[in-house]
């Protein structure tokens, strides 16, 4: 029986210190404001920003919602993102991705003051984590950082496997292991016979969309089981990419899907937004 | 027996094209530049200098070699690097590491400006890298992907592993094999059972700065093997972090050294460094 890492617990108490951190800020003077930026009409996206706007609002961090069209123009979307740069009430700027296809998103994420993106995904902040001088971290892969250091997880020497190359998660992931020197492996769609290879993990990150893809074949006896899935089955339940019942007993410690790894990250947004307004 | 990969002589012939290169470039009035700042008197900081300022000169690149005493303050250093990003004679810009304690290194590299870093060790040069959308590599890592491409090694698939994580040769080459589709793994001083894995990989670069590191114990049958270590031995002879003659019969390709990997590494400095100027 492995131990539950309750992601939505952590998150909570680390929400309830934010929210005393952010009236300390106010009496001298300081909100914290974050700006979400908000293209279209996609109906996950909108759910994902009203979480965000959720969030803030509890913890007092002022928070605006700018919802622009689909048919923005890549242009006018640039100089709304530069209007914000400028805009001293916001320490945090976030574009909800992903954006319409006739917008640029490295172009986009580019045009983001790096002090301002609160997600990490600027260039500029991925090339600080990878040369181990981290700023603003991508907030799921720094959510499963603060879940290993609560559950006093050790990662030294450990085999760690992440599954998923993406440079919000997967990536990112990579380097925060490797610093805390774990032995990292990148595996993806074109790696060679997956379980085996997971079989090996001490840790394994599990960031690939595909529901219910990591079977008990996957794991082995004593490893600590992170999930990043967020996927519907045919019910519409929400479901990870762990086959949670199947790999639970074999595991030493596991996160649910869900309140597992998804509260963690819109914490980790609002712990930068609050550390940007203590910097700026 | 291995193939060998000779490093020297696709040097030489990426050089020959570059001279050709750079003569047509002449004519369209563009003369490609490059300044290396030199800080100190290092015996080792001198010969690599030397070689690339040989390796420039000999394609037809304008070098020029800053030399500056061991007692440079950081700030000086810095309106140095700000006087060479604004002369448009000079692409571009390499500070010769390592530098004296009393200089941050990494707020000397941050300050070329990333068009002009043509070693490829800004974070904004990294961080796109990361992201997979590289502009400037660096050099080492590049040049041992021109290796694989020239001796048709594939690398879709294939599990390679990284032994070293440094910022300038085990984490770029960890994205560029990633970005190929291998499964990669990055190991170092922390790695438990490390012969155990390297057995496991096809792909093996060793960057880890020790000679002679890897035996035969370490080898899979077959196995691709690059040895970017520079070390001397007793008798202070250039020896690689891989026992060669141990290793040559297992491996499938090997890199020597010298004569391997080393070569490459310049050639990619001049490469970069004529992009540059193309783009300018």
């Amino acid at each position: 029986m492995a131990t539950l890492i309750n992601g939505k617990e952590l998150a909570d108490n680390m929400q309830s210190d934010f929210t005393l951190e952010t009236a300390a800020l106010k009496k001298q003077g300081i909100t914290p404001g974050l700006v979400v930026l908000l293209v279209g009409e996609d109906k996950a996206s909108q759910t994902y920003v009203k979480n965000k706007e959720l969030a803030a609002t509890k913890i007092g961090i002022h928070s605006e919602v700018a919802r622009y069209s689909e048919t923005i123009s890549e242009e006018e979307l640039l100089s709304e993102i530069e209007k914000y740069n400028q805009d001293a009430a916001f320490h945090g700027i976030l574009v909800q991705l992903p954006l319409p296809k006739h917008i640029n998103e490295e172009k986009v994420l580019l045009a983001i003051k790096p002090e301002k993106d609160v997600d990490g995904f600027h260039p500029m902040n991925l090339g600080k984590l990878f040369a181990g001088v981290p700023d603003r971290i991508p907030c799921t892969p720094y959510g499963i950082m603060k879940m290993f250091s609560a559950y006093d997880i050790s990662l030294e020497g450990k085999n760690a496997l992440v599954i998923g190359r993406s440079n919000i998660v997967g990536k990112p992931m990579a380097h925060l292991l490797l610093a805390e020197n774990a032995t990292v492996t990148i595996a993806h769609s074109k790696t060679k016979d997956l379980p085996a290879l997971a079989k090996q993990a001490d840790i394994l990150v599990v960031a690939i969309g595909r529901g219910h893809f990591v079977t008990k074949e996957f794991v082995k006896e004593g490893a600590v089981v992170i999930d990043v899935g967020m996927n519907r089955d045919e019910q519409g339940k929400l479901i990870g990419d762990v086959k949670f019942d199947e790999v639970e007993p074999i595991a030493s410690y596991i996160t649910p899907v869900p309140r597992g790894v998804g509260p963690m990250t819109i914490t980790m947004l609002m712990a930068q937004t609050i550390e940007a307004a203590k910097e700026q």
